[in-house]
């Protein structure tokens, strides 16, 4: 029988990784750390499982981690999720993704979404017999046409994904996409999935807006996080979703038959950890350095650089380098240069080609030392 | 908008665990181990969390993981997997099956189920537009009826979901259930979903006979697996799906944007311990003790017994005690009785009532004592 997803291949994150194993190539392309999480975090993982905490936990998640996130949403943003009701852990922010759109959208419901987009979104709405609308936002600002989205929404318009800080492009929403948004949403029964996995990764000042602040949007948002990118350990895959309680009962009901609970020695170390946590933007400030450290090495390079606001990656236009399809520049870049990157126009449903490639720098010095080494060469 | 799933309630285990803890009673209501898993496993873990094993996983889950799946596979049945091709990591069983119903079932596909049921088939298949056929098994011997199977099987069967251990009865496929089976599925498309998750829980020198082992079957069928009931572990998550490649391709293709990649460190540490187990029948010697040990106790009681072939559930007819709904003995017995049960009314999608309810015997012996201390009262 023919497939439900005909068009779907593996993601570009496994394709780049595999190239730059097979070419030992610095692999800056798919997003996670390559030096160690913090050792005492290690270390409870370990404790609790030989303390004897390994068998199912709630489906909800554990209740001390769901107060940690509830103590961090309210000191960190002032805005208050009941553990109980609003706050459920996840297999990753990426099973909380899908498993929102299961929940809500069906057959011939719209959503839209903005590209470039992270590669998880178009194929659950597909799988759901949803329908795409895109808008797209361009080099080398990366700004919102709201005008667009406007006019894309309709009666059969389910949802709107929004992703700030934006992977890849860095960007971050300002105080007047929130106000558009608002404008649009309002009086509709437009639910909005908010990823927000880097909203503790935001740089120079700009603080992350979540779209939970906004009383307009809370009543209808999901708002999903992740404790790997927070805590630097990608493999745990544990992130947690927020809504309020009508939405999230929704979400629980797909969500059990998904995947029922979630990792418990993972859950216990991490809540754990985030009881000795009292400032959370000490993420920020350790990404900030490794961003500065890249930018600068590369502002000596022929790539011209995005504004990086927020996110562990940074992005870069190397037209005056290639005129190479982007995808055919990383190939090439991973080949000749050894070193591995993502291109933007895998972000696109229409393979937009802007010459723009992401680097990620969740690396240890060694290995942006590496990988600059190799593109100060680039002329 | 309107629920996608209407009718679903928190699952019944849910339920009856938290009956348990506020009665205070012993819970041999939901399905996990209330006993240590064996500590080397445990320690694994801590160690290569330690060791830095911490990022992403592959979708397709660690190869030394994959290797060691393939390895029983071929040890213990005799049965070839291929471990890149034809093997894939999950998070847990549920997870497996909720992803292999989501990348084949579409609106008006009809997929058959044999009642009683695992509850997660059925909100999947209507989560994907598609149309549960259930075929009852019935007490006390919980048979198929195969002729009732042949008259369901149309243009319109897309899957064929198969519980073998069966999972609350207790029962195990005969050589000429599974003849039956591959004369049905025989010249048509059809998908077998075989969840097998009990598979190393039999007794009495009856052996499981996987579905893999048929090649009639193998080549249509998704095996799925559980290291929780293999190594008292549920609350790992980690489970498996072995598929011929053709099927495994449709299954990646959700998989990757489901979860994407299963925790890290429980794969290394689960992979490193199963190098080290020859034989995999120590898990049945296990449960079977524990099974004689509480059959023989509530054989004095006026409880009439399921015949237990495999699982770590022993299921019992009241009838002679009560002729209450069995829903209602089981909150009665968590109350009067400080024992929680589960009902076989939860199984049936009518709630059909035989007046049956199931006893977890995954419990440490102190557990089933007291258990069995308030059992021996009832009249
Ligand atoms: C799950 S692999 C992709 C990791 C990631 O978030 C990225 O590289 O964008
Ligand atoms: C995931 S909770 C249910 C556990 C179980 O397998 C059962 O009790 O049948």
């Amino acid at each position: 029988s023919a497939s439900k997803l005909p068009d779907v291949k593996t993601t570009i994150f496994t394709e780049m990784s595999l190239l730059a194993q097979q070419e030992n190539a610095v692999n800056l392309s798919q997003g996670f750390p390559d030096y160690q999480a913090d050792e005492n975090l290690l270390k409870y993982l370990g404790d609790f499982a030989k303390e004897g905490y390994n068998q199912y936990a709630p489906l909800f998640g554990i209740k001390e981690l769901r107060e940690e996130i509830s103590r961090k949403f309210s000191s960190q943003y002032q805005v208050n999720y009941h553990p109980d009701a609003e706050i459920n852990i996840t297999a990753g922010a990426t099973q909380g993704i899908f498993t929102v759109i299961s929940a809500f959208v069906e057959k011939d419901d719209e959503v839209i979404i903005f590209e470039p987009a992270y590669d998880c979104y178009e194929p659950a709405i597909i799988l759901n017999g949803g329908i795409v609308k895109n808008v797209k936002m361009l080099y080398p600002d990366y700004k919102i046409n709201w005008t667009e989205v406007k006019n894309l929404v309709s009666e059969k318009t389910k949802m709107i994904i929004i992703n700030n800080p934006n992977n890849p492009s860095g960007k971050i929403l300002k105080q007047n996409d929130i106000e558009e948004l608002i404008k649009i949403v309002k009086d509709t029964n437009i639910i909005i999935l908010s990823d927000e996995v880097y909203e503790n990764i935001t740089f120079d000042g700009k603080s992350h807006l979540t779209l939970a602040k906004y009383s307009e949007l809370k009543e209808r948002t999901f708002v999903v996080g992740s404790f790997g990118k927070l805590l630097h350990i990608t493999g745990w895959k544990i992130g947690y979703i927020l809504a309020p309680e009508q939405l999230m009962n929704e979400f629980r009901k797909v969500h059990q038959y998904n995947v029922f609970c979630v990792n418990t020695p993972a859950q216990f170390a991490i809540a754990k950890y985030l009881q000795n946590i009292q400032d959370f933007s000490q993420t920020s400030t350790f990404f900030e350095e490794k961003r500065n450290y890249l930018k600068s090495a590369l502002s000596e390079t022929p790539f011209e650089l995005l504004d990086c606001e927020g996110t562990y990656f940074l992005s870069a236009h190397f037209g005056s380098i290639s005129d190479m399809q982007d995808k055919d520049f990383c190939y090439w870049l991973t080949k000749e240069y050894k070193v591995a990157t993502i291109p933007f126009s895998a972000f696109y449903k229409d393979k937009t080609d802007e010459k723009v490639i992401r680097f990620c720098f969740a690396k240890k010095q060694e290995t942006l030392d590496k990988a600059i080494e190799q593109l100060i060469k680039l002329k």
